[in-house]
């Protein structure tokens, strides 16, 4: 396997997932649903966001949430019992959700209008940024515990977002962990990035992450 | 691309890294050094805890580190600073260190009889599972901060390796964390894993952790 023969082959995975990618987004578009797709590290409190952010929202708004982990239903199980439906995707040796996958899970999802449809990735800080699920913008979760250089070291991902969520705030006095560095340093990478400082675990800065959503749904893509 | 020709394509690679990684073996065991590689999620402490090993363990034994990420130098020059010899790979958008590239740092580490390698991998609890780098053993290192079910979800590393590091333990006063949970679920994929509970911040149970290094040393592989 030369090298130039591996590079050929990921673009041509690429292109494929590319195509089916722009299937999902056309279907999203069809039943007017705002889509995001979130990314981080293993355990940054990507489902204790969402079910939090489901809870506050799903008196306004259909909501509906495809899971994907390498084993498991756990991250489905806990988004079910907020009252949504949630479709689990289990990976097995794959490190990231694809388009394929994506659309596949979304023949399981009753898509409402106006609705919110959240895809939680396999956490995994490298390999989901180059995939394109159709989503309408990529959020990546950054816990403060993680260390502010995560951005300076893993850019692509900071690069492929539109939002960054620094979750974990409620642990801020227990560690050193310098926030300024940590938005410079991902505003470096990517200038046109949002930032919203959050905790899932008490609420903090919650609300500015739900005005964000609705504010963004409500200028969503539709055909 | 079907699916079979892309299972073809992954054995081909992993096959050929086996081969990379045979060589690392044999030279790392002529030169009598017993190497570790060091696998987590991005930010569990991995370079922390290098750090104070390094300061504990260099009165007594030649120590060399191999440096893993996707961008900068940031690690390697954190490892200089303890005043060991530290080379930096930078994967670019790859996702894992693979034996060839750790056989490209060899050439540029002196290698001296009845040392220690460690080789600090890419921020990534899912590729670098499959990649065998030479190394004698795989240490997975997991946060406090990640949640106790990552065992469960992320199974493939957790299997790989035969020690596990439960890191930022000073933080558990502050967490909702069950330390027994966490190791049943490591244990139930991997019956013979070792689990040592440390502070890399603290110091807390790194003894243990120094003990367990210098004793597998002690009983490396030389040819
Ligand atoms: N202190 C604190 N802990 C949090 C917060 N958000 C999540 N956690 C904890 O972090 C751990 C991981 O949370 P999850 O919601 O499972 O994280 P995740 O990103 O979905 O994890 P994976 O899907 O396995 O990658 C759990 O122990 C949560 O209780 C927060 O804002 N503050
Ligand atoms: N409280 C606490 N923080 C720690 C501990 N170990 C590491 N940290 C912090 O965790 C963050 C990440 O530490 P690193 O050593 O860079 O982690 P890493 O695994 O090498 O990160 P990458 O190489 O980027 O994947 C930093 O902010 C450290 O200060 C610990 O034992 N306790
Ligand atoms: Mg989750
Ligand atoms: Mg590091
Ligand atoms: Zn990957
Ligand atoms: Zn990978």
């Amino acid at each position: 396997l030369s090298q130039e023969r591996i590079v050929r082959i990921e673009r041509d995975i690429l292109s494929k997932n590319n195509a089916y990618a722009q299937d999902n987004r056309e279907r999203l578009a069809r039943s007017g649903t705002f889509a995001l797709n979130l990314v981080s590290s293993p355990g940054s409190g990507k489902t204790m966001l969402l079910c939090r952010t489901i809870e506050a929202l799903k008196p306004r708004l259909p909501i509906a949430v495809i899971e994907g982990d390498q084993q498991t239903s756990n991250d489905a199980e806990r988004i079910r019992a907020t009252g949504v439906k949630a479709v689990q995707v289990n990976t097995g040796k794959g490190c990231h959700l694809d388009a394929h996958m994506v659309g596949h899970a979304l023949d399981d999802l009753p898509l409402e209008p106006g609705g919110v449809l959240f895809i939680e990735n396999v956490g995994n800080l490298v390999c989901p940024a180059a995939f394109d699920l159709g989503e309408a913008h990529k959020v990546v979760v950054l816990s403060v515990t993680e260390g502010e250089d995560k951005p300076a070291k893993y850019p692509d991902m900071f690069a492929a977002a539109d939002l960054m969520l620094l979750n974990k705030a409620d642990l801020l006095p227990h560690l050193d962990f310098d926030v300024g560095a940590c938005m410079a340093a991902a505003l470096r990478v990517n200038p046109r990035l949002q930032i919203l400082t959050v905790s899932a675990k008490t609420g903090e800065g919650m609300a500015a992450f739900l005005a964000w959503i609705e504010a963004h749904a409500a200028r969503r893509v539709t055909a």
